[in-house]
């Protein structure tokens, strides 16, 4: 119970801040990737054109982040309250800020999100951050990428780095239905006799030495994880390889 | 070196399947996504419409991977010589098929695909994969997501998974250039020293009990972890501190 309070704590702290954003279509797939993450607050920090019916015709469905938006003049309003601002970079240039993986900078948001905001700071499209607004942040981060084609649509930087948020979560485990319900080890065992036994019969083992080929269809079927019902699939081939050939029954 | 070669190895033998996309211009944001992340073998089956100039300008410099996608009529075909293919998925239906994160996908997929060819399979944006085309994959995947709104485009799914992939490989270390020089333990304690003489000369201190409110102070300077310069910055404020005030040099 306590862990999917602290989760949804994140999911309220994160804020995602676009500096000076020139494609309103940008921000649009920025709301939409953000929502399916689970993070809902966007600062837009002097945007080019916004609202705009491109940025919601992106934000497919998530209409409701981009509603919520807040608009500022600068940075610095936009990071009013937030403990923590991480800055993303593109390059590797800047000396003057520690700097770390996207995945690293999620652990470290986390620790803090839990009870205070966190702001993850992006540039513009064409050239990232100023100095001035990496001086607002205390860390900054890259997203490994190929270094001869690294540019990142926007969105997709937004993506990724809500993705390992959210992959720093109890979220991040899914929530399947459970699956069929497997073979008891005895089961196999009876299995493995039954089959052996068959494979003696046709043929297929040689008798003096047995074990020798058996061993390697164990493995196989062991790695199988067999389910209760094909087991009983397998032992009703079985069963009809041994008797005497006659006619199908189909 | 031999971990470069198994990494580029992983490049050149991952495919990733798009089936029956339907718009062109998701086809272009792949490629481009899939760039950024090194990978480079696109395969489409039966797309709607290909080659397409939206899907062109999406790609947005990845034109190289579209020119060399690879368009088949079924998915058997994209998956010839194929070890092992890994379906999206974005709904938890499959019962049939065992399912993973995309985290543990990458992982296994880098088992193989440091030998052999592995697929990623992605089905169409508005329903997914086919039953026909579940029974091509020996493994599913999911992308934790926002379980009241989980509908990632097509391409970011792309680019989350293709993310994953690298983060297997030694890409996934920043190659920083080299950080600035750190203060030595010695210069760290002459620096304390000289902190706490002066701090005790300003009565900030208290003559009878200096280290309590000292401890303080170290922990914070040592969290900083100061590179030599900035002890040197801040020994010349420490010295002006203790002289006799007088006017300022500037």
């Amino acid at each position: 119970m306590s862990q999917s309070i602290i989760t949804s704590t994140i999911f309220d702290n994160v804020r995602i801040v676009l500096c000076q954003t020139s494609h309103p279509g940008n921000i649009g797939s920025t709301a939409r990737a953000m929502k399916t993450m689970g993070f809902k607050h966007l600062y837009l920090v002097q945007p080019d054109k916004f609202p705009n019916a491109q940025a919601t015709a992106m934000a497919a469905g998530a209409d409701d982040v981009l509603d919520n938006a807040i608009v500022t003049q600068t940075l610095s309003e936009a990071l009013v309250g937030c403990a923590f601002a991480i800055g993303m970079s593109a390059r590797k240039r800047y000396l003057s800020h520690e700097t770390v993986n996207a995945r690293e900078a999620a652990v470290q948001a986390n620790q803090y999100a839990a009870s205070q905001p966190v702001a993850f700071v992006f540039g513009t499209e064409m050239s990232g951050l100023t100095n001035a607004e990496l001086d607002c942040c205390q860390l900054l981060t890259m997203i490994p990428a190929n270094p001869e084609y690294s540019s990142l649509n926007l969105a997709m930087a937004v993506q990724l780095m809500c993705y390992e948020l959210r992959m720093t979560t109890a979220d991040a485990k899914l929530d399947l239905p459970a699956g069929e319900v497997l073979a008891t080890n005895d089961e196999l065992e009876r299995f493995y006799a039954h089959l052996e036994e068959t494979l003696l019969k046709i043929g297929y083992l040689n008798p003096n030495a047995p074990k020798k080929l058996f061993e390697r269809m164990r493995r196989l079927y062991s790695r199988a994880r067999l389910e209760k019902e094909e087991v009983n699939l397998l032992r009703g081939v079985l069963t009809l390889t041994q008797e005497p050939r006659k006619h199908s029954k189909y």
